[in-house]
């Protein structure tokens, strides 16, 4: 159950034209469970992802990001994704890259491509051999269902403890012109993304060239998916794809541009609300956790503070049992490695509710108000350091006695 | 219920001559509660510590820190410690400060010594007001208790979540003298030390120059409670007192002495110990995880795979569920930190269970043999990292269903 489930997927997620999705049950997962899904490009579109920084990737991470680099020498462009759940292929050595290779091998000679010109993705359980055989039996099944308007079974397809399929759309028009973007997303565990997270994709009808959409790419995953944590276990998978086919009618061709600048900001917002509904269905949350850390030196040093109390097990279970046992907020922020941090100019937040003043508690502070701000589905914590201009947002969930029944349960 | 329960502590815990223990019941917590602790110091004793290196770092530490100093330079010795449990006099700006030193000026006039003769120390909740009052007033009853055979009621009288005191001893020979050390700890969450931990005080008879036993608190934290973590959280209030009466045969003069050397090493053996114990009775642990990381370049990248597998709730909930999911070990070894790690070199054991070699799963290695170490109450985690001569060892526990109703109920 998501916080404020369910999550506010459009009943008419929009076809993105120049791409369609076909999904299937390969078997990988239990019998009957949507497992495998193809996305195949149009041609004229470009690709651009980011990937985790884990030094244990996944083979098909290493795969995809060795086909992009190829794509963009060789001048032969993307023509598919696959991607399978219930298995990560991560920590699989050689036998992994050859079972990930073996199943761009097959697509290529179904859709009479080149090898290199297929993206694989992998997430589920990590150390396990990839059942290879089982995925490439299921690709037919997905060519067959290949339509544009699939965005919804696409998002079910790539489910692992998520509850809920995860998917937003939007159309907007750039200097006159319409442009569509979807995007779907997945994750609830293993969720500290550091490039991007597993699996997030989101495809837009507009032209853009492949520097532009690189460019683009990392720009959005910083402003989104980089923002956000569940359990701070960066994933060996995750990958973050940005699609333009440039089947549309809006055509990108300078960074500098308003066009540019219009496009990115809708990829964002929309790359921003995928993030969020992974939080939103983080392995057991209940709350949906917002922290702004304002008046830093840097970004970073807000970063740290913020992923200090977003990480901190005694924050997160405070947030499950709506108790405002907020000094637990103040310690996090004191180990959060600032090491020059004066503490006591510092000021603490829940939403309206003025917690700590330069370092200790507010006089006026009152029990009471902490936890009426507790109880409520969507907090937001602001911490003020009183020392720059740099300030970080993220975004996070409680820790409940779901997230330990789910991550007990996980294999078995 | 601590891992293994009860721990083993000492039936007769040996008296320290020169030192003498006092407990009081003083309202602080709940009625009925030990929650005050007196220990006094005969002349000719010498104290040093480590503290927390959290910024938030409470009231009592800012000051003992100072009066620590202050003996140092003014040569006037320290005559007490006084430790209260159920609130972390921390986060509580001036009028924190203002509240600890008012419990020295009250306790050095009843034992007519100086304020900056006495060590304060508390711990519990943070951000509350310190109850000042109440703790003045016990203190009375405290000095009524005081005796040299005192230490299991001490050991009880600093406990927060811990369900069961933390205590143990030592009468070992050194150069034909007797040496008694007895040390006491307490701690079950908000512990990832990194100094000294909340709290750990041992005491012994030899004599020990004051700049020796500096160098000895030091060498002692850093090999016991500078090792182990339960939620990753840094308390504000950590501290590790080593204590040295002098009342004692030995005295120490030489720190390049085999008598120097000896003394250590079972002092930082009885601080590991009593480490230990903190981690077997962490909030909701059913299991002891000792992590040794080996063959690293330097030990801080040993530490740093040690602790994202230490600290990561999904190798945690996994101990708990006794599940071999070891690929999310893979994963927190590949997000620690270290850029050039090549994990195409690395092997990973649990016990005696070879699981990966090579960074892919062991050719060999079957589920079953994971499943029966996984079942253990006792389990060592092996990472051999083949680039290097350096190694680290840390102590944790698992994550439980009652690692989250402890926190969501503490203050309730």
């Amino acid at each position: 159950m998501a916080v404020n489930s369910p999550l506010p997927i459009a009943a008419n997620l929009k076809p993105v034209p120049g791409l369609q999705l076909g999904h299937a049950e390969a078997g990988i997962k239990k019998p009957g469970r949507k497992d495998l899904l193809l996305v195949t490009l149009a041609s004229g579109a470009s690709v651009a992802g980011v990937f985790t920084t884990n030094r244990f990737c996944a083979a098909p991470v290493q795969l995809s990001k060795a086909h992009l680099d190829h794509a963009n020498i060789a001048g032969k462009p993307i023509k598919a994704l696959v991607i399978n759940t219930g298995n990560a292929n991560a920590g699989t050595g050689e036998a992994g890259l050859a079972n990930a290779n073996a199943t761009c091998v097959a697509l290529a000679k179904l859709l009479h491509c080149e090898a290199e010109q297929i993206l694989p993705f992998s997430t589920g359980v990590i150390l396990e051999p990839l059942p290879v055989d089982r995925l490439v039996a299921g690709l037919p099944q997905a060519i067959s269902h290949l339509k544009e308007d699939n965005w919804l079974n696409a998002a079910e397809s790539i489910m692992t403890t998520d509850t809920q399929p995860k998917a937003a759309s939007r159309t907007v028009t750039i200097a006159g012109k319409r442009v569509t973007l979807t995007g779907i997303s997945k994750g609830a565990g293993m969720i500290k993304p550091n490039m991007a997270t597993m699996l997030g994709f989101v495809a837009c009808d507009a032209s853009v060239p492949q520097a532009l959409l690189e460019r683009m790419v990392k720009q959005a995953a910083d402003a989104s998916f980089n923002c956000i944590t569940i359990d701070g276990d960066t994933s060996t998978n995750d990958s973050f794809m940005l699609i333009a086919t440039g089947a549309g009618e809006l055509e990108i061709t300078d960074a500098a541009s308003a066009d540019y600048a219009a496009l990115a900001a809708v990829v964002t917002e929309l790359s921003q609300e995928l993030a969020q509904m992974i939080v939103r269905d983080g392995e057991g949350a209940t709350k949906f956790i917002t922290i702004q850390v304002e008046q830093g030196r840097d970004v970073e040093e807000c970063r740290k503070i913020a992923y200090a109390i977003g990480h901190s097990p005694l924050v997160k279970t405070a947030f499950f049992a709506s108790d405002p046992n907020l000094g637990r907020i103040l310690a996090a922020i004191g180990y959060a490695g600032v090491n020059d941090l004066n503490v006591d100019k510092l000021d603490l937040y829940l939403d309206d509710v003025w917690v700590a003043k330069q370092g200790g508690r507010h006089p006026d502070y009152r029990e009471e108000d902490g936890q009426r701000v507790m109880q409520q589905s969507e907090i937001t914590v602001r911490v003020v350091l009183a020392r720059g201009d740099a300030a970080a947002t993220i975004w996070t969930c409680d820790l409940s006695h779901d997230y330990v029944s789910i991550n007990a349960d996980y294999r078995s």
